[in-house]
């Protein structure tokens, strides 16, 4: 991963006579450049000159020296897509084996939860769905939500050394600020998962200027509060090898070792909640998950709601 | 619809005057027709004549006097398709409304449960898919196929006059033969539903012939039961409606209705059932569904099983 270069000044002239193009094409390309995310620097009789080139990450970069049995064995890589859920969704009906990941560069129109819009910038984040293919019923999908976010949790602790919360159920933060978002879906038959597509959003290098205002006090990037920029095939590649290690325990143990684990790292167990459901508001202190992954909220007369579903806001302790 | 006609002999000459083509391009349309399902009668020095045009619906056939609110108000009807279920998770995916109805008149590559092949030969079957968006939790899709049984045995009694038997949990059969197969899968968040793709396959008008031989002695079609075509369109149509009144009915009152209509239908309750596991075989008395839709099993210890998911073979009562 380089960004920072320090370029040779080549003129437009010497550049159209080696490549044996026009001026106009030269210059044609170079906002060509521009535009997939190089820095040029362009000075008067001197002429261009390559500032920094994007942080891209490639196909090889995530499979060389991956040492994962299954998870990551088969990559689509891209460099824009719409979602990369719409893309893996498309290959699971198609019968892709387990394991299969989907990377893209880009998102256009990445989305979370919910249906809401997940902003995906170019070269600056982890946008990615993994597809598995657990012979589980469709009821214990959501262990699995909970077992992302231990494994991309971990990798993140292992890389930046920085120390993430998790919000339940599909949120990262660092210092109170959303850095990771999960997604998992499913397609299944009635009684049985044919497959399970999680999909990962992690804003690793954007500048505090790269999101959009009205996040600027909700969210961050691993770069933000590391203060340097993070490499992100490496990261991709310790959340597989993560994540493997986990999924391979749950499916010979069950959920309860992946469930330790988690509530290490829960940020609103032990605290005062507000919990917005579909069917309403409850506010009460989160008690903990279940066996099952749901949510135990007790309210002020100590009557305990099961809660499947609901965005968390936490309030004191 | 129509099947025989007493059409007059017209000589492939004067039939290749008349539309100004050769006596090779007659040949080669003759055999097209055949193809397409057109019985033909050639006879030497008189030409051809057809003796039966096959039995083909269309979109305005299906829609024209349907009388739903939101139920196959939307059809995408195609001639030959791999399979409706692909054709419906695509559409699904990319945000049908609720109702939306896939209807073919071939299926190359039908399929059941458990990715089992369904045999689905042009012109002689209802192939189609309808695709819910009800707010429910994974869990509760079972019940859906279960919904499903009801409403076409309703509206094939209601059609034809046979009276069919509903076998746990997606098989309908008539004198013990298989007539209808169903296959609900699902798209979904971890938590929620957001579409439910509901597969039915219906032999309609096959002969025996039409079937292959391994399957003679276990599948029928509603015309060889009843002696007679039976007319495909309003059979689609009148399953529309009593669908749409059950799962009106489910959205309000639960399942509970439903499961009092499925029980009177279903063949294996109070009999001696084996139950074909993935994880192994049962063998019992079929007590009845819970309120869930899961099959109870009672073994000869008179400990009750709880089936999500089996082959059911049935045995004496």
């Amino acid at each position: 991963m380089f960004t920072e270069i320090e370029g040779d000044f080549l003129s437009g002239q010497k550049i159209s006579e080696e490549l044996g193009c026009s001026r106009t094409a030269v210059w044609k390309h170079i906002e060509d450049l521009r535009q997939e995310g190089y820095e040029l620097e362009a000075v008067r009789r001197k002429g261009y000159r390559i500032k920094t080139i994007p942080d891209k990450i490639s196909h090889n970069e995530i499979s060389l020296g991956l040492k994962t049995e299954t998870l990551g064995r088969k990559i689509h890589f891209e460099d824009s897509v719409t979602s990369t859920q719409k893309i893996a969704h498309q290959l699971a009906y198609d019968g892709v084996p387990e394991g299969t990941l989907v990377v893209a560069e880009e998102q256009t129109s990445g989305r979370g939860r919910l249906s809401r819009a997940w902003y995906s910038p170019k070269y600056t984040g982890v946008w990615m769905s993994l597809i598995l293919r657990p012979n589980l019923p469709p009821a214990k999908a959501p262990q699995l939500t909970l077992l992302t976010a231990v494994a991309i949790t971990q990798a993140i602790e292992e890389v930046t050394g920085l120390r993430p919360d998790i919000k339940w159920p599909n949120d990262i933060l660092i210092n109170k600020k959303k850095t990771v978002g999960i997604l998992t879906e499913m397609q299944a038959e009635a009684d049985k998962i044919n497959s399970v597509i999680i999909g990962m959003g992690i804003n690793v290098n954007q500048s505090l200027e790269q999101f959009p205002e009205e996040l600027h006090s909700i969210a961050t990037s691993l770069s933000i509060e590391l203060g340097e920029k993070v490499n992100r095939a490496e990261l991709i590649q310790t959340i597989l090898m993560k994540f493997e290690n986990l999924y391979q325990k749950y499916l010979q143990h069950g959920f309860y070792p992946i469930k330790l684990l988690w509530e290490s790292y829960a940020i609103s167990i032990g605290k005062r909640i507000i919990a917005r459901t579909i069917t309403g508001t409850l506010e009460g202190k989160a008690k903990g998950i279940t066996e099952d992954g749901v949510l135990m909220l007790e309210d002020d007369q100590e009557v305990v709601h099961y809660i499947h579903s609901a965005d968390i806001q936490i309030g004191s302790d």
